[in-house]
């Protein structure tokens, strides 16, 4: 099973908790076991589990990323400007794979998946796949 | 087929290899082609597959990525501190999806699967799903 | 459905195109629908998906990687000398799941898979293995 997500980001820089959307199309797919595959289909935005709790923590990675990929560096030749987007993408990845167990993601107690933007605000989407098995 | 598996991380950060540990499951549950994801169940913990031979290359890599994200870091909001921790488990991924074939790990010879502790030492564990596939 | 794909890398550090050699291989699989894991099977050179249309992008991410992981420093202990080798497969992956359907490799305009050689030029393999599933 396969669905399109759209996405609608409001930041130039934004984690944003997808995993009640996530939650949701699984339970309507009825599947209880199996993998699923969340990916971005864009270069400067990625996918990423972590905190979903205190959101200084977003504001820390989101502002630390920066600090290591300032948007602006002097030997960037990409016309664009915006190499540095392109970096965190391939840093924390532009898809991640997910475990399903009892009908819901597998994630521990702190954990939730987030549509990473690096280069906002725009219109984008993800995809999923859906792999049951025992 | 899905196993959780417990470790108790002994420093504050650490590589520790689980090759091993992933490839006795696989044996005892005779599968022999198909995938597995790994993932940490923590924010603060994540998986990588790295070198399995010299240990001086997780000392450096562990180092340098301490280096990068420092502990202390006098912008950080997030109140427990431990935003470094979150940023090095979202470079090296909460997850990892490998290959298995023949009956076990379809891994280089110098690959090696590790439990990446980033906030330790602490009880942690980890998850494992198994898809079997020709 | 598995396969060894051998690569010579021709340059210290490259990201090269592979996104053709595998949508090939899918499509002589005849399989429609399914999931694509693509793995480096050495410890200095990973899988990414980034941009497929400018160069440029390819030229400033690796320089900006070897900036924040410089190929030379006085801390590190591992007797051949690239641990930023080793440090670069892990921030980008050693390997990538990827979404197959109708056939091809899912994926957004501008996206291409890489295969990331970071201690090259060299002799290299990666493997992939196809899952069918609807």
């Amino acid at each position: 099973m396969q669905k399109t997500f759209q996405i609608k980001t409001t930041r130039h820089s934004d984690m944003v908790d997808i995993t009640s959307k996530l939650e949701e199309w699984i339970y309507e797919s009825g599947v209880e076991e199996g993998i699923l595959v969340v990916t971005s289909m864009h270069t400067t935005a990625g996918i990423t589990v972590n905190e979903n709790a205190d959101p200084d923590v977003k504001t820390d990675m989101l502002r630390r990323l920066d600090e290591i990929y300032p948007w602006n560096h002097v030997k960037d030749l990409h016309a664009e400007g915006n190499t540095a987007a392109h970096l965190k993408t391939s840093t924390v990845g532009h898809a991640q794979t997910l475990i399903v167990s009892e009908g819901k993601l597998l994630l521990g107690t702190w954990q939730g998946v987030y549509f990473c933007e690096f280069d906002g605000p725009r219109d984008r989407n993800y995809q999923v796949k859906l792999i049951a098995a025992e």
